[in-house]
């Protein structure tokens, strides 16, 4: 007899209103005996925040506790050690549930391939174990929404760039852009603030912070005076493409 | 006494599968009493199909056929002008659903605000009449999924191109890209895998017809014979960036 292992589901819960929960998530999740979830130390965990409410009352929770997140920069060999580590420890207790023949989803926020974490457990699981990932409206969609303006027109071109790269490639590559989104803005709004000015976007440019969350704020990105904006923040620009 | 205008929904429902739709939109859908759509003389209507089955047997339905497509190049003034008065034709019925104190919901594929026909009703309606926009999955989401690899990991820089490009645009914009997603390829096959090679990218290229949708086919772009595809494809490039 061969004994069959467990799905290991990526789900893609969406961008923080369990609304947008898509409902082939909305299925796995009511029915899911075991949880696995990403989350800063002494915080609930947003992806977590979000299934809140349609779980099981008896279902088993994993809590993944990053063990470093800004304190050691990503350019650092030992960040890149200590994460590969911890992925490594966290994959290997996913593996341990699918081996019993028991199905864990692993809660994402957004879409799980879209710079999700997610996605190092998966590499790590998908040669020897069953996997289904199921996509999920991502922030920067919600994001877009709240600004009451259409991100991309006609053959507008869309960049998604990460605050986390150096002034001179967010302007190498703002330059060619229509439209931005700059994902995982954080401490470097003033870097990526510079950068789009250098470009000729910054007078076009609007500050999400906490997009389809309770807290979800919009601005025009002059108008904000601080340098400092939450890890859920976004930055657009809209395209201006062909309209008739 | 001031009466109320309906709402005008904007409902993105996700890339094809019925349960990629968002729970919000699904709950909508099936309240709803007045439907709009967009789809090609002759054809069914893409938006139309995914809502199938979801809807109340009463439902009052306007179909709004393109009256051009591809018959007439985006860039002769003829095409925006001929548009231009369709759109101002669909407009006009959806306000006078709305003026009458009824709701509408126009039913939009992937997600409303991102290359979507409705942002055309959109502008012209938001400062006369309310409207909602809810987000949804994209296309390329689901196509990403389909083909099993994470789109983007760590830095890495997306682009969102459309197919209707010039050749050397394309390769500006490839060329400081790490993933990329091509919208609207079509016709345009050849000319994207010029431009994918003169970049670099090309070997490592996929190309998804269909994604989320019965018919779905997953190939390596390198390996597709034909220079011609349908309009519901996508080429993908995915991010090999930062991964502990």
């Amino acid at each position: 007899m061969t004994f069959k292992k467990g799905m290991i589901y990526g789900l893609g819960l969406g961008p923080g209103d369990p609304g947008l929960m898509s409902f082939k998530a909305h299925c796995i999740l009511r029915d899911t005996t075991h949880i696995a979830f990403f989350r800063k130390k002494g915080r609930k965990g947003h992806a977590r925040l979000i299934a809140e409410g349609l779980l099981s009352e008896t279902v088993s929770e994993f809590a993944m506790e990053y063990p470093v997140t800004t304190e050691i920069p990503v350019n650092n060999p030992q960040y890149n050690e200590i994460l590969s580590g911890f992925y490594a420890d966290c994959t290997k207790r996913i593996k341990s549930i699918s081996n019993k023949g028991l199905s864990v989803s692993v809660l994402c926020e957004g879409d799980p391939f879209f710079y999700g974490s997610f996605m190092h457990i998966y590499s790590r699981v998908k040669d020897t174990h069953p996997v289904t990932v199921v996509p999920g409206i991502t922030g920067m969609s919600s994001a877009w929404t709240e600004t009451g303006f259409p991100i991309t027109w006609g053959d507008d071109m869309l960049s998604v760039v990460t605050g986390t790269l150096s002034e001179e490639s967010l302007i190498e590559k703002m330059r060619v852009s229509d439209a931005i989104v700059v994902m995982k803005v954080g401490q470097h709004l003033a870097k990526v603030r510079r950068a789009l000015k250098a470009t000729g976007h910054y007078e076009k440019a609007w500050l999400v912070q906490y997009a389809a969350m309770k807290q979800c704020n919009v601005q025009k990105l002059c108008e904000v005076k601080k340098d400092k904006t939450p890890y859920f923040s976004i930055i657009l620009v809209h395209g201006e493409g062909r309209r008739p």
